[in-house]
Parts: structure tokens; sequence; C-alpha cells
């Protein structure tokens, strides 16, 4: 069956408010009558959370290839159970990070080739329709971080360097596709963020 | 580093006697002084082991391309952190099972497409010197399951079909890759099944 749903994306480094952000899209959305499946990676379905649990967890040691490895298959459950359903009944679907944020963390970050990370994409053959790279400045994102309860996980434990990497990984892969990309400016205030969201979906996908 | 050492697989169906045989080969070669890492998979290390976990927890529902990509990302693990350290000192190292089990199971059995596994094989990059397809009649294949006390995982409980498909998909691999595989009569018992290997060992290897 064809897809005929909407598949939108939000991408970006820690503590830029993509959470927030895609809780707030599809709450707009929802209150215009649209069925919405809000979900995020790792995780959105049983497998992929068990999965994710194994990759936050840095009691466990694990190879980089391995790491990217995981991604995919917790993305392969993901979409095999629940984004592709949801498309398939035309749902919009919300995604909080997806295979950019593996580029820019794997590739990117902890240096896994470009082209292993592509053929994993093209085994899982789905597209985002529309994809929105938050930003913020690094003074803003050190201040959300900074207020978080807590933030150990394998990821947000890395160096400086490491998030520098990976922000440019994805100011690259924005680049490389600006058809699919749309980058926004998410130093605002969460409400006015997700009015810049809905109209840039407005705009570019006429809905 | 070059690999110097000795990549050795053993492969086949369920209660074909691999893990016996690969404990026998090992003991063997280790009586002779040479240096022998004995493994499996889906494990061999701290990360594959819980990733192994994951795969045979039948609580868990996984689509079968992602318990293809989580043997994957097991074997990656693996093969980096414990399979080309061992052969880049010159070890022999023996492994229960590589990736043509996926291929029978996730491919022949599952039908996950073969051009996806290759497409794995490529990434992890490591092909075994030598793999032993063990195999033995249906009616003793039946006999040895039976006589294990608990034997309930992912795929020890599917059915009929599936074991057959996974037999036929063996017997392809093999015959696709005569240079690498050697079929051993696994039938005999346990100790004339590692003289067999032995044998086999020295005429392909020379040693």
């Amino acid at each position: 069956m064809v897809a005929t749903g909407l598949f939108i994306t939000l991408e970006g480094g820690e503590g830029v408010g993509k959470s927030t952000a895609a809780a707030g899209l599809a709450a707009t959305l929802r209150a215009e009558g649209r069925e919405v499946v809000l979900t995020r990676e790792p995780g959105g379905t049983k497998g992929a959370e068990a999965i994710r649990g194994l990759l936050m967890n840095q009691e466990i040691p694990l190879d980089p290839l391995a790491q990217t490895m995981l991604h995919f298959a917790a993305r392969a459950d993901h979409v095999a159970h629940s984004i592709r359903p949801a498309l398939e009944r035309g749902a919009i679907v919300v995604c909080d990070r997806f295979y950019d944020s593996t580029m820019a963390y794997q590739a990117y970050g902890q240096g896994v080739a470009l082209e292993h990370i592509r053929a994993l994409i093209a085994l899982v053959g789905l597209k985002p329709d529309i994809t929105f790279l938050l930003e913020a400045s690094e003074f803003e994102v050190k201040a959300r971080l900074a207020a978080r309860a807590s933030g150990s996980d394998r990821y947000e434990e890395m160096d400086e360097a490491f998030f520098t990497r990976v922000r440019e990984g994805f100011l690259a892969i924005a680049e490389a596709e600006p058809t699919r990309f749309i980058r926004i400016d998410a130093s605002h205030a969460p409400e006015q963020v997700v009015a810049l969201l809905r109209q840039a979906l407005r705009n570019k996908a006429g809905c």
C-alpha cells in the first residue's frame, strides 16, 4: 500500500527543544482535527524501546558500528509496526529524531563511515516528507541542559568537540537536502517555535 | 593491521551438535599448543550478549528486519571487540554461528531480502576463512532437541516449514561458496565429528 499520510521529523542537538516542539506541533494539528501519531527515536514501539534501553545504558560498552546498527534495528521495528501503518491510514506522523540523528551522531560525531549509514537508510526504505532542523545558540542550549534534572545517557556525556561535530553534521545534512529540510530558529519561546513550525508546514506541504 | 590468525565458523540448524563440536575442536587445537578463542553468536562480548538477551526474549515482538539488524549489531561488536583483535594476534577463532546463520534464518527462514543481508555482511567486512556446515538427519536432530532440558527461544518455537527453509538455505549458501564451506556429517558420535573437523582443517588450511 502507498503511504498517503505525512511524515514529519524534528532534528537537532541535545537541549534544542525538539520534544517540546514536537508535542506542541502534534497538539496544534490535533486541535485542527487531524489524526497525529507523536513518536520519538530511538523508541516508539515495545521492541524499539527495549533497544533504546540498551543504547542508553552506559554500563554496556558498544562499538560505534554496533550502536549504529542498534539505532537502525530500533528504527526498522518502529517503521514496520508504527510509522508505516499510520502513514498508510493517512495520519500525520511527528517524530522526534529519525535517521538524520544517526547520521549526525554516529557518522559526524563518532566517525562511522557516511556510506555505512546511507546503506542502512536504504534498507529501512522510508524517507521523511519534511524535516525541521531546530537550531539555538550554544548559550541557550547549555542553559536548557543545565535546567534538566538528570542528563547522563551514552551521548549526553560526550565532550564539547563531539557536539560541535554533531552540530556541523546536522548543518551539512540539511544543506545537502534543501527540499526536505526546513531550518527553524528554536531560540524563541516554545509557543513561538510551534507557530513557526505550523506556518512552515503550511507553506511547504500546503496543509 | 592485517588479520593473521584463522577464522573458523560452524553452521547448521538447531540440535545438529555445533556447540559440542566447536568446544571439541577448540580443545583439540589447544592441546596442540594453539591459542584458540572459542566463541558463539549472537553473543561473545558484553554488548553482544545483552543484544542476544533481547533477541531471545519472546515477550518482545520484533520485525524480521529489526531482528536481522540486531544480529548484525551484536556481530559488529563481537568482531570489533573480540574476533578481530584475536585474529590480529594470530589466534585461531572458533565461532559457533556467524553471518551464514542470519542468512539462513532471517532471509531463507523469515523472508528478509537476501540483498539486505548481503549489504549488512559488507558493513561488518569480515569473512570466515573456513566454515563447517554440520548436517544430521531430521530423526537425529529431533532426538537431540527432545533431550534438551528446555528449548524455547524466539527461533526454537518456529514451525517445521520454517526449519525446512533454514536447512535448504544453509545448503544453498554452502553450494554458492564451495571454497569456504566444508560439509560435515554430524550424525557420528561427538568425538568422531571433532576428528572429522580436525582432519578437514588440516586438508584445507594445512594446519
